[in-house]
């Protein structure tokens, strides 16, 4: 039998995660996917787009089945991961609700989720034009938010999916060690991310996110915090450089920050202050990792990090202290974060085996710039492992 | 003064269509674009992913303001597209509140329709959400939909859109030529097709819609028709090869058929059957364009093309004649195309002088293959212009 494809393996996964969930049906409801994207479609479609109404739908009883326009039938037909694939010309509407009725589903799992935007797939018309198609049947009633369903599929990596993120970070990490020296006094935000951009481009992948803000290249205290592009700000000796960067390798993110120090004359390492900076951070990560355990909530996680770097005298980070790492960067599910609101419930939730993450704390140090580090890791049942080789170090330069 | 950028041009374009369409206030609501995607965000946004809860207002006064985490502000602030950029760390609920009070307007436009995919970007959950921060307010009332309002401005391209547009017409119809040239007896759909692939990496451009289907090579009378993958089939003498392809250039795309005939031995013109299929296909197409005036229906335009094809003895095609282009090869808004149910309401709206419409009507030879021709035109007060150079006659080889 040939290998499945990530596609196949994770429909597959989706069936026996109905039954862990207790829903019947999960129903991804899409048009037009160049326009109308559900970020659950490169993981149980691929990468092809849809162009009318297309109902993939997965059962607790194993069928994974697939309606759409005719003229994309040998797109589903080519995943291998749909068993039945139906076309039609004008409507769905006959072979929608003659599939739901033979189902019978008690419950039909949607993609909505006011806090997860990777379970929030499908849009507010579509939602309206669904809601018509089942009016005057019993199944209006019984649509659920199917956002348990895809943080679990989505969270649980599998082998195949592991090894493809581990050797995203290594090449992040490749094209890290040759531009962290080449770089030089002198070379401004733009042209340290011109060479990352370049070296990226000569192996023929891009960026994790989009380029215009991927790396970031932060040179010194007068850089913008966050996700800015990088500008015309030159490195001097006493300058912080901090990097944000990651690589899409076979569809797979990395997500790794690393921070390099430019000696003044005479110095022979970091001042006290840079340093106090770095090793609380290296501290704070070290000490999130070591909480990762499945069972522990994202929230837990992130007031460790959190807790350290205020209490060695810095103000709290704004961000999260980490997030799932996947298909994209910012791959959903439960975050490593603080109960904000922007958070929605996304911290609540626990950690699982098989989960991903980027782990990110950060903090600045007036006059020098931002000291953040960002690893990749993998929960497993007995705890956290690298995937990246974690900076225990500040660069010296 | 400088050059506006397109975003710049759209935005300044919203506002004046804000009055035209008597809507107070139109309100992009995203977060986490990358897979969030609102499909409106190219044209007044740009490319930048936006991470957290994010509001793109822009008023019939003329006010154009962006809400969003703080970490993402220069982003907006590097548009140049927006007045007012206000930033927040924890909620956007109070900034938005605020904004939305200030300005008190008496209608809400936001990204909801039911039938145009590029003005429903609006996610189910973020539906849920606004209504959430709007609740205890009166401007919960007062939300509208959108759609007429993205239709016009994404419809109405700028002299620089159009430009760009004839620029993607132009490219694709060299990697034509090139192709068409150099293809030979015995090569196989999927050879065909890496051809032109690499034709467009060369140039440093993508196709413009998903590479799996774009081109769409089909060779004889076996291939299958539509939106699907190229496969073996190999070239042979009596056959009709079909392609459909475009590139992205600038962002703009292109989307154009061809039509060959590889000569048996003797043979000096294409079989009567075929010049039949392909003289009753130029026909269609002429006169759909011919009838392309502002004011005329997208079914109107449709049944022309439509009723020549059955006329000359054909089974109708199975899509509509034709869809707008711009950003997306899909690019929304009024269809050419019937009154069947997958199209919605879009094949009853009026053109409009500015609209870019690929025109596609296409037949079946049985025996010999697939006719369709795909042209690119711009709808003008006088009528409709070709931006493509039209295929008039069938191509031997």
């Amino acid at each position: 039998m040939s290998k499945m494809s990530i596609v196949q393996e994770k429909v597959q996964q989706a069936k026996s995660l109905l039954k862990e969930k207790k829903i019947d049906l999960w129903m991804t409801f899409v048009r037009e996917t160049s326009a109308g994207y559900d970020p659950v479609l490169p993981m149980i479609f691929g990468k092809q787009t849809l162009t009318w109404d297309s109902a993939l739908m997965i059962t607790a009883s194993g069928e994974s089945i697939c309606i759409l326009g005719n003229l994309d039938k040998t797109l589903a037909e080519d995943t291998g991961a749909y068993d039945t694939v139906i076309g039609y010309d004008k409507s769905i509407r006959e072979a929608l609700l003659e599939t739901i009725r033979r189902i019978d589903p008690q419950t039909i799992a949607i993609n909505i989720s006011k806090d997860d935007v990777f379970a929030d797939g499908l849009h507010h018309g579509m939602y309206l034009r669904l809601v018509e198609f089942l009016a005057g049947t019993p199944y209006a009633e019984r649509l659920v938010s199917a956002a348990e369903l895809i943080g679990a599929l989505r969270g649980r990596k599998s082998q195949a999916e592991i090894e493809r993120l581990r050797r995203s970070a290594a090449t992040a990490e490749a094209i890290y060690d040759t531009t962290i020296t080449e770089m030089g006094l002198g070379m401004s935000e733009v042209e340290v991310a011109q060479m990352m951009l370049n070296d990226v481009a000569q192996r023929g992948l891009t960026t994790a996110w989009a380029e215009n803000s991927c790396p970031c290249v932060n040179v010194g205290a007068e850089s913008a915090l966050g996700h800015a592009s990088p500008k015309d700000l030159r490195i001097q000796k006493g300058m912080i450089v901090h990097f944000d960067f990651g690589v899409r390798e076979n569809d797979y993110c990395s997500d790794l920050q690393r921070v390099v120090y430019f000696l003044r004359d005479g110095e022979t390492s970091a001042p006290e202050a840079v340093q106090h900076g770095f090793s609380t951070v290296v501290r704070a990560l070290e000490a999130a990792v070591a909480a990762m355990k499945p069972g522990i909530t994202g929230e837990e996680v992130d007031a460790i990090a959190r807790r350290m770097v205020v209490e060695a005298g810095y103000p709290e980070f704004k961000h999260a202290t980490g997030h799932q790492l996947g298909l994209e960067t910012h791959d959903g599910g439960t975050v490593l974060g603080p109960a904000w609101e922007r958070y929605g419930s996304t911290p609540f939730g626990r950690l699982e085996a098989g989960q991903v993450f980027a782990v990110e704390p950060s903090l600045i140090v007036p006059g020098y710039g931002i000291i953040g580090i960002e690893e990749d890791v993998l929960v497993t049942e007995q705890g956290a492992v690298y995937l990246s080789t974690p900076q225990k170090e500040i660069i010296l330069r």
